[in-house]
């Protein structure tokens, strides 16, 4: 008796399906990645945002592991946090993806009892009723799969994150073969990446990066500062040729990227002669004409190494007059604003900024319109499930297919957590689960909810006032004037008629004695608010103290 | 003897010269445009921006008047608040620019007594010792202007907002004669329109909007709605052109586009067929697809309509299946995320929503590399000052003025409150006056700075501790254990532990009495938030009260 197979994209903040999603057959479960999210600009105070494994944490016995599609943040750094939840859980990845992840487990103190396991592309795994068979795409990093799921009801194609690129950086294409073997075989499901799924056309390879480079380093007098992210190892390999072709010297800033370049290093994943690399600190030395250096913070983070050169208190990098900064990256949506003024800032200092589309010092790793029917094409599948992207992005995604002939009653526009059921050749929507996220601030996990996100919006939209007020505990009187303190809310002396009349006003309804405790705080918070925002049109945070 | 003209900008956040620029020649002062700018997304609470006006109001009765080029916000927005300083100030500006101002000025109350005046393209004035020029500009509003000036220190050529249209929505094309009349006659300074110098090529026409919205009506099955900006009356015309061939009827959302709806529509600058034209009300009661709603809120605005609408709780307007929603406007760098989230949110609804690249539903209505080039070699000035724009396009805009033979050292790249002087055809930096911005919370002007954004953010991030403790004002010894009170720093189910651990903390340090309050309450600060830190890796506010 065959059983469904239920498909569920799981977290991914306003991205369906980006950082985890889970196939269940009977008591038996597999996993596919596990990553971050940046927060959205209103999740104040939050550092980032993994999958809520709610629904997985009861099923912990019949997970039967996890594959990770490929070494970037979005699909990795969920794990640290999942492994500590589930620390015997297998995990499986190609070797650089390992690599990359030995790192970062590193960090979080949990690598040595995590059980990791080497694949590769064009290998297969049996787990359970599941059949794996990993196949090469390529992505802006080497050594990503997707995976094709071989389960009792049928076939599911995962493409992970991928591009068409016919001249990758190292050289191997997504493998279109066994694509198109899937398509003879007969695909019941493909879930392929939606990223660029409103972008017309196809994304160019990464070597028109190559050519920008050329340029670039052919041109720039004084010191190259090249910014990208610390898992975009096939750009290393490109500024590292370029710094080669042109006599420069190659320093790294930054852990995270230092690390990276490292482990791919001692895999063999990234070619760099011994005699290029230099230490930060020795460039300073060096005459700047000969030196490169690469770094993170292409997204305006603040505290990041590139944010720190464009406000000048970086120790070791210096931004001036002739030197050049190469933003290779696109800002993430909701950092734009950030990434400007680090690129304005580094005008400030003198440098020359070169971004898209003032150069193409970068391009997506993501495939563009053309290259996801071809995909569709490639696989033939029956049903078609848009992943990784916003709901706009599976909207186009789905446009797309129903172009290219797949059913529209077969396509599945899903949200996080929302279930897909296949039995017996016939896909329907399923019942929902738990599939949002959980915030990461600091070192909570989880301990931060809308109840704490809504004050803080409060907060920091408008501050707060604190009341203090004694009452005599006997007769209810005042005891002497209310204390007004007040934070975010007005500047102090421009306010001091406000606040004097927030006094007043408390201290007026603070006068009937026979008001309860409660019904005086009830009565403050209605009453200030109503007067200070009749004063100022604002509404700070009101918070009476009975003391 | 001749005196030296000095050219300030003034206000525009993070763009420079965007919002006023002040022109002065002796004791003669003429102000070019006063308008509003979005705040960046860590002005927490911040409305909007105004310019920094402080350098002028020592000088009020040396102002001669102000020139406003066009009717959008960021060139007319402040006025209201320089009309509350300077009631008496003239205003000058062509009639549709004069009408848009009047509707602005009415709702601040400050119509009556303003000085407004109008003037037309191809018009000139005279103002103490400038001569002003009117030239047509294309843009994405009728009626825009730029200024020629002419002072006894030389012709300056200010083109406000501009493109090269040949095909504009209301048929004028900008003024190709004029501008080469003043290259013809020697043009000392050019300031020209900086937004899309990173853009290259041509900006299309607002024509080809036209054949988006064409396909657009042609396949909609049920209502259309279309957001754009309240003041892009082109934008308006064409809407109102395609529902008129497609059978439909036009209604408008929101008072700001209706007002100035009316107003154009008054003065002749919109044709709308009195039969095309229904109330919003009166949508609900027919066909859906026989109507047509244009509104705001193409920025993400939680409080504009189309934001409502998004998340169902517009009284009046529905999306629903078969719905067609159209963002013809583009973001507003850091708005991005808010607008993605409402286009999600309006698919999330079973709405077909068209955007930019989707469908080529908007246009810009800047100049491109190629028209900035073209302006340059039209007005061949001696000077070039980039304009409108962040640094980074300044810079790239200062590339383009190099590759057409402006002298690399006649460039000036300034920044706001900068001053450029020229005398006897020589121009140099000369000294700097305040030209930030002001900004406005709720109805205060300017009561907000550094200081309180600064707490804001530290509580829209982490929150804040209040601990409040009663010492025996004879013994410094505390009466009762202290009262902890957050908000936004934790849940405080989740955060029992961390609390009660405060209180201990507080307890502790309060448990010597000769300390005094002062002291208390700095060790208070110190330690509980070392402690918190330590516990959370957060930074909240620590508030001691003694009491």
């Amino acid at each position: 008796m065959s059983l469904p197979l239920r498909i569920i994209p799981l977290g991914g903040c306003g991205e369906i399906g980006k950082n985890m999603t889970a196939f269940e057959y009977g008591q038996n479960i597999l996993l596919i990645d596990c990553g971050i999210m940046f927060p959205e600009n209103d999740m104040l105070g939050i550092d980032f945002i993994i999958p809520d494994w709610k629904y997985l944490r009861e099923k912990r016995d019949q997970i039967r592991g996890i594959v990770v599609t490929h070494g970037h943040e979005d699909h990795t750094g969920g794990l640290p946090y999942l492994l500590k939840d589930m620390p015997d859980l297998p995990v499986f990845a190609t070797r650089l993806t390992r690599g990359l992840i030995e790192v970062k487990l590193r960090h979080h103190k949990v690598l040595d009892q995590a059980r990791l396991q080497t694949i590769e592309a064009g290998g297969h795994l049996e787990l359970g009723p599941f059949g794996l068979e990993f196949f090469r795409v390529a992505h802006s990093i080497p050594d990503g799969v997707g995976v094709g799921l071989t389960t009792p009801a049928g076939l599911v194609v995962h493409t992970g994150d991928f591009k068409f690129d016919h001249t990758p950086v190292d050289g191997k294409p997504t493998d279109f073969a066994k694509l198109a073997e899937f398509g003879g075989r007969g695909v019941l499901v493909l879930m392929s990446d939606s990223t660029n799924a409103d972008q017309p056309g196809t994304t160019p390879s990464e070597r028109v990066v190559d050519a920008a480079f050329t340029q670039v380093f052919s041109q720039a007098k004084g010191r190259i500062i090249v910014g990208t992210f610390a898992s975009l190892i096939s750009r290393v390999q490109q500024v590292a040729n370029a710094a080669a072709r042109h006599n420069r010297k190659l320093a790294f800033a930054g852990t995270s990227m230092l690390e990276n370049v490292k482990m791919s290093q001692k895999l063999g994943y990234l070619d760099l002669p011994s005699d290029l690399i230099v230490r930060l600190e020795d460039t300073q030395r060096m005459p700047s004409d000969r030196v490169v250096i690469m770094t993170t913070g292409t997204q305006g983070e603040p505290s990041s190494v590139l944010a720190r050169v464009a406000i000048g208190q970086h120790a070791q990098i210096k931004a001036e007059r002739g030197d050049t900064v190469v933003m290779s990256a696109h800002p993430i949506p909701g950092n734009e604003e950030m990434v400007n003024r680090t690129i304005n800032r580094l005008f400030q200092r003198g440098a020359n900024v070169l971004y898209d589309p003032i150069a193409q010092v970068h391009v997506s790793g993501h495939a563009s319109q053309e290259e996801q029917k071809l995909m569709l094409n490639l696989v033939r599948p029956d049903y078609f499930i848009p992943i990784h992207g916003e709901l706009r992005h599976l909207r186009a995604h789905e446009a797309l297919a129903r172009q290219v002939g797949v059913a529209p009653q077969n396509i599945f526009v899903l949200e996080n957590g929302y279930t897909v059921e296949f039995h017996e050749g016939e896909g329907r929507i399923g019942e929902r689960v738990p599939g949002g996220y959980v915030y990461i601030d600091g070192s909570g996990v989880g301990d931060i909810g809308p109840a704490v996100l809504r004050e803080r919006e409060v907060l920091g939209r408008d501050g707060f006032i604190i009341a203090i007020l004694h009452r005599d505990p006997d007769t209810g009187e005042l005891i002497d004037l209310p204390e007004i303190i007040s934070k975010g809310f007005i500047h102090p002396e421009d306010g001091e008629d406000v606040l004097s009349g927030a006094t007043e006003v408390v201290t007026r309804l603070s006068s009937d004695p026979s008001l309860t405790d409660k019904a005086l705080q009830d009565r403050i918070k209605d009453k200030l608010s109503e007067y200070v925002y009749h004063e100022t049109k604002r509404r700070p945070m009101i918070i009476p103290v009975l003391s």
